[in-house]
C-alpha cells in the first residue's frame, strides 16, 4: 500500500479549474474537493450525480476536473438516476463514485438495495446534513442509521467510513474503492457539512487502489461465457442460498475490515464515544476536562459498519462510564449499547438540525456522567 | 372505541367485484383484501400506489372499492409518484393510504422523511418479500430495519405496526389511521406475503377512529390565517427546535402506544420473541416443545416501533433465555438484546430469501438455547 | 341532441367553491371555468392534468368540482403522468379531459400519438401561450402545426376545434367528447390565454352528449373475449391494414365534421380568414374597415382539423383576396394557400409572443391587399 | 472545407470493437453505424440516447466508440433526460449528437422547442420506424409533418436533411453540425429503417467543420460578463422581438441553405418528388419506366425545411404532372402542392407501417398520372 506523494492536478486552460491553494508544503482544501481529487487520482472511472447542498463542491469538482481526465461526469435528471447509472456503469467493471446529501442519499435506497444484492462496487459520498425532510443545510450526523442499518430493504450491509479530518477523508477515499472491489458492495463515506466545507491545510498524497479482476464484469462476452449481473432469484431455495453467500461476507468484512482509533485511553475513567465531527469537538472537550481533572479519553469508530464492537467491549470492562456525542438525537448510542451491554452508563449528549455541540456541553455531559457512573449500578435505556 | 359488525362490501353492479366469501358466520378473505376494505371502512379518504407482488390484492381491492365509494384510488406513475401524491393529499387533512412491497417501499424513503418532518399523517402498507434487491416473491421479514431504523434520511422515527393474523390486521389497519392522525406521522404496517395472500376465515369486524381536528390541513385560508406545510427549515436554531418537539412526540408515543402480547410466559424458561408470520410458527413450535418438556413461551411484539424493551427487560430478569425468530437474518435481534442487556443469552434463528422456519427448526433451537442457558454465563454477540 | 338550461353549480359547504357570478340571466365567468364546468355536464369522468399558465384556472376549477360529483380529479408528476393515466382511464371507457398549455402539450406527443394508434377518445384543452420555449404566458396561436399537423409521431389526425366565445367553448366541450367517442380519437380544443382567462357573460346551457357503447373498454372480461387496447402490430402487414383503417376514419371525419362561420360575405372582396382570438379581433377591423369603403367579410374555421377547404376553395373563386390573420408568425396560412391554390393572392398579418393584432393593423393589412389583389395576378409564396 | 479519406476507426484493444469491414477500396458499413462514425469524426462532443430499434446499432457505436475517443456518451434514463442533457451540454459550447427513432422523438418536442427558443444548435437523427404508437419496428417517413412542422410548440423551424444513401448519411452528419452551429439551431437528419439497417459499401471520407465563436456558451464568466441561456421572455414585446429575430433567421436559412438534386428531368414530362428511401425506390421506377416509353425524371428535396419550394415551382411550368412517393400516407405532398399550387396534377402513392412500394407500384402510379395529366385541367385535393 505505496502513498506517493502527487502534484496538484493540472488546471484546464480556458476555464480556470480551481487549483489547490498551496500554503508552505501543504494546500489548502475544502473536503469536498480534497475527497473529489482523491477520487480521481484514485481511478475513478466515473462519476454520477445531482447537486446538492452541503455537497455541491464536490460534484462541481468532478464536473471540471473528470472531462479532464477523458473520464464521464454526469449530473443525471436526480439522484435516481444518478445511483441506476452508477448500478450500469459498475456492471461493466468500472470504478463508480457518487455523491450527495441526505434527501437525495433516500432516493438512493432501492437501488443500493439492488448493487448490494447484485454485488457490485461504488463508493457513495453523503455529506450529511440536517433533517428530517429538506431540514436545513447545515452539518449534521442524523443519516447513521440509514448508513449502517434499513436505508433500503432487504438482509443486507455496507462498509460505512467515517473521517475526522480532510486528511483522512482522502485516504479513506482511496480505501473505500479497494473496499468496495474487494467485497463486491456498496461503500459509504459518512461525512457532514463541515468537513465538507470547511477548509483545512492538507497533505496531497494520494493513493490508487490496484485494480482487482472483476469477474462479474459485462464487457462482452466474447471468448467467454456471458455474465449476468442480476438481483432477482425467483426461487426462495436459490434466494436463501444467495443471502446466505451476503451473510458470509458480512461476516468476513466484520471480522477483517474494522478500525477504530483511540485518544488517551490509557488512563481514561471515563471514555467519549464519537466519530468525524463530533469526535474533534470532544477532542477539545477532553483536553478541558483532564485540564479540569477528569480523566477522559476518545474511542472514535472509524468504520461504523463493521462497528468496532468487541474493542469498545473490552474496554467497557475497565472504564466507569461511556458518553456518546453525536450531531444527531442519539442514532450511534444504540450500537454502543449493543457493546457494552450494560456494562458501566451510557450517556449521550448532542445537538441536531444543524447545530454542533460546544466542547463546554461536552465537558459538562462528561461531569454529569462522572457523578452518575460513581452511584450503584444504573443501566440507561432509551 | 366502539366496534361494529359490518355488512359484507356491496358489489358494483356491472363488475364483479370481488366480494367476501362467507363460511358460516365467517368470511374467507385474503390479508390483502381484509386491510383493504378495512381501510375502505376505516374512512380512508384516498388511496395511491403502483403494483407489485405480493402486495397485488390490496392494490387491486382498492381500484374496484374506492370508485364505488365515490373517492380516489390513483395508481400513479411509480411508487415515488405514489407517495409524494399521498404528501399532498395528507396535506389537505385527508386520511390516506398507501401500500406497497420491499422494492417500492425503498423508493418512498425520502417522502417518507419529509411527511415525518411536515408531521403529515399516513398510512404505509408493507407486503414485506424477499431481499435485497428484487428478491423473490416469497414473504419476509426483512425490511425490520428499514421500517423501524434508518428508512429515511434524519431523526425521526414511525410508529410499525405488526399483525399475526388477518383479523388483527384489519383492527390494526383502523388503528394505525387513529395512531397516524393523533400523532401526526406516518405509521406502518408490516406485514408479509403469507399474511398478504393467504386466506383465512375472519369475522367482519370494522371500525372509523373519529375525525381529529386537523389543523395542519391546507384547505383554502377563508376566514384564517393561511397555513404551510414544509420540512425547510433553514435556520439551524429553527430546525433544532422542531426536533426537539418532533423527539418529544416520539418520547410520548413510546411512552403511550407501546404493545405486545405474552402467550404461556406464567411458567415459561425460555421465551421465543417473535412478529407476525414467525409468531406463528413460534406459537406452534411452543406447543411442540412443550409436549417435549421444554417449557416455552412467546413474546410478541405488536408495535415494533416503539419496541416493547420495558416488558421485555422485566421478562429477562426471570427467565434462563431468549429466542429470536425472525423470516431474516436477524434484525429485530438487535432491539432484543438492547433489552435484555446481556442479562439471559439471545439466540437466534431465521430463514431468508422467501423462506421459513419450520416449528421443528425453532423446537431444535429452543434445545440448543435450553442447554446453552443452563451453562454459566455467556454474552452472545452477533 | 337536447340542450338544457342548468342552475349553477352547487357550492361545496366549507370551501367556498367559486361559484359562476350572475349578472340578469346571464353568469360571467371565465372561459377556463366555463370549460370545465362545461366538461363537468358533459359527463367528464376523469380529470387529469398538471397546472401551467394560462390554463391554471381549469385545473383549479376541476380540482374542486370533480371531488364534489364524486369523480376522481388527478394532478400528476408532470404532463406526461397526466396523458398516460388518460390513456390508461379511456381504456376503461372513461370519459377523459385532459388540459394545459404549450410547453405542457409538447410533453404530451408520444401519448397522443399512443391514443390515436390505439383508438381511444379523449378530450385535451390546449390554452396556447406566446411560444417557442417558457416563452411568455400571453395568449398566442403558435400551436396551429402543432395541433393539426405533426406533434406525435406517424400519419394521424385528430379533429381540433377553435372557439371564438366562451359560450363557443361550451357547446364546443360537449361536441369534443361527442366526436371523441363516436370517431374514437383524442380531440383538441385549441384556444388561448384571452379566451381563457377573460370574464364574459355567458348563457349557461350544457349538454351531455350520450353514451355510446364503448366496444374498446377493457372493463373486465367476464362472459366475453378479453378485449386489448395497443398501439403496437409488428408485422409491417397489419400495421399498414391498421392505418388503411385510420385513414378511411380520418377521411370520413373530414367528410362530416368540418364546420366553419361565415359573416358578411354576401358582398365581400376581401375575406379574412382567422379562428378564435383573431377572429374576434378581426370582425371589428371588417366593422371599420366597410366603413372606410372596403367590402371585407370573415370566415372563421371552426374545425382547424378537418380544414374547411372545400367551402374557402369555392370562396376564392369569387373574391378579390384573402388575408390570413393570427397570434403567430403564420401557420394556419399553409392551409389557406393549400385550399385557394393561387387563384387570389393570400396576404398575412400576425403578431408573436403574446401579443395580439389590432383592428388597426389587421384594416392597414386589408387596404394593402386590396391594392395587390387589383394588380395583374400575382401568386404570393412564403 | 476539406474533405480527407479517413483511416478505419482503431479498435479498442479489449473488447472487439467492430469494425468496418472492408471490401476492395471500400467498406461494407450500415447506416447507423456509418452516421455514428462520421458524427465521431466531425468533432462530436457529446452524445445521449436511450435504446430504440431501428435506431440501436447508431447507440451501440457511440457507446464504444465515443470512450475511446475520451468523449462523454450517456445512455439517460428516458428520451425526455437524454435531449435535456443535450441541451445542458450544447448551451456550453459543446457539438452534441442525440439520437432516436419516432417515439422517442415524440419526447423531444418540448426540449426540441426549448432548444430552438434558446438557440442551441444540436444535431438530432431520427431514424424513423411505422407509427402511429409503438407501431412497428419497419421502416417509414410518416414523421415528415413532425420534423418539418409543428413537432414542439411555438413558431419555429428546424432544418432537416435527408439522406438517399449511406455516403450522403455521413457528408450530412458533418454539414449537420455545421448548419447547427452557423445558425445556432437544432438540425434534424431524418432517415429510415431501411437506410439505417442496411449494409452498403462506403468511402470513408469525413469531414470536421471548424469550429465557430460560440458567444453563448456558459463556460464560466471569468473576464467577461456572465451569459444566460433561456427560452423564457416574460414580457410579451420582448418576446415578439426574440420572435422576429428567430423569423428573420429562419427566413436566412431558407434563403440560403435550400438543397435538392435532380435526375432525368432534361425531357422529363413527369417528375416524381420523393426522399431518402422514396427517392431510391422512385430512381428504379424511373429506369423502368422509361424503358416503357414514359419520360420521368426525379426530384429529390435533401432539404425538407427549407423545401426546395421554388425550384419545384419552376419546374412545374414545363411538365405535365408530379408524383409524390413517400413511405407514409402523404405528409410531404403538402408541401408539394403548397409550390406547385395547382398549375399541374399532383398525385401520391405511398405504403405504410413499414411496408416499402415497389418500383412496379410507382411505375402504375406514373401511368396513372400521365393518363390524367393529359386531361383537362384537373386540381387535385387530398
Amino acid at each position: 500500500m505505496t502513498t506517493q506523494p502527487a502534484p496538484a492536478p493540472a488546471g484546464h486552460e480556458r476555464n480556470a479549474t480551481p487549483r489547490p491553494r498551496h500554503r508552505g508544503r501543504r494546500v489548502l482544501m475544502k473536503g469536498n474537493e480534497a475527497m473529489a481529487e482523491a477520487a480521481i487520482r484514485a481511478g475513478c472511472d466515473a462519476y454520477f450525480g445531482y447537486p446538492i447542498t452541503p455537497q455541491a463542491e464536490l460534484l462541481e469538482w468532478m464536473a471540471r476536473r473528470m472531462p479532464e481526465e477523458g473520464r464521464p461526469f454526469v449530473q443525471a435528471e436526480s439522484e435516481l438516476g444518478a445511483i441506476n447509472m452508477a448500478l450500469g456503469a459498475a456492471a461493466t467493471g468500472a470504478r463508480v463514485l457518487v455523491s450527495s446529501s441526505s434527501p437525495g442519499m433516500s432516493l438512493m435506497a432501492e437501488a443500493l438495495s439492488y448493487m448490494a444484492a447484485s454485488e457490485l462496487p461504488v463508493v457513495v459520498i453523503n455529506v450529511m446534513r440536517g433533517g428530517p425532510g429538506l431540514g436545513s443545510i447545515g452539518p449534521s450526523q442524523s443519516d447513521y442509521f440509514q448508513a449502517t442499518k434499513g436505508h433500503g430493504h432487504g438482509d443486507y450491509r455496507v462498509p460505512v467510513l467515517a473521517p475526522a479530518s480532510i486528511g483522512e477523508a482522502m485516504a479513506l477515499t482511496a480505501d473505500a474503492f479497494e473496499l468496495a472491489e474487494r467485497y463486491r458492495t456498496p461503500v459509504i463515506i459518512l461525512t457532514d457539512g463541515i468537513l465538507g466545507q470547511a477548509m483545512e491545510p492538507v497533505e496531497l498524497t494520494f493513493r490508487e487502489p490496484p485494480r482487482v479482476d472483476a469477474p462479474w464484469a459485462t464487457t462482452g462476452a466474447a471468448g467467454r461465457p456471458p455474465r449476468v449481473v442480476r438481483s432477482l432469484h425467483l426461487k426462495s431455495e436459490d434466494l436463501e442460498a444467495h443471502n446466505l453467500h451476503l451473510q458470509a461476507k458480512y461476516a468476513a468484512i466484520a471480522d477483517r475490515e474494522v478500525r477504530h482509533e483511540t485518544e488517551h485511553l490509557e488512563d481514561a475513567d471515563l471514555v467519549i464515544v464519537a466519530y468525524g465531527t463530533a469526535a474533534r469537538v470532544a477532542r477539545t472537550a477532553i483536553a478541558r476536562a483532564r485540564d479540569a481533572g477528569l480523566r477522559a479519553g476518545l474511542f472514535r469508530p472509524v468504520t461504523l459498519w463493521p462497528f468496532p464492537s468487541a474493542a469498545l467491549r473490552d474496554l467497557a470492562t475497565h472504564v466507569a462510564g461511556v458518553l456518546v456525542v453525536e450531531l444527531s438525537a442519539g442514532q450511534m448510542i444504540e450500537d454502543v449499547r449493543l457493546a457494552v451491554e450494560g456494562r458501566v452508563p451510557v450517556a449521550f449528549t448532542g445537538r441536531t438540525g444543524g447545530m454542533v455541540p460546544s466542547p463546554a456541553e461536552v465537558v459538562a455531559a462528561l461531569h454529569g456522567l462522572g457523578t452518575s457512573a460513581a452511584a450503584p449500578d444504573r443501566r440507561p435505556d432509551r
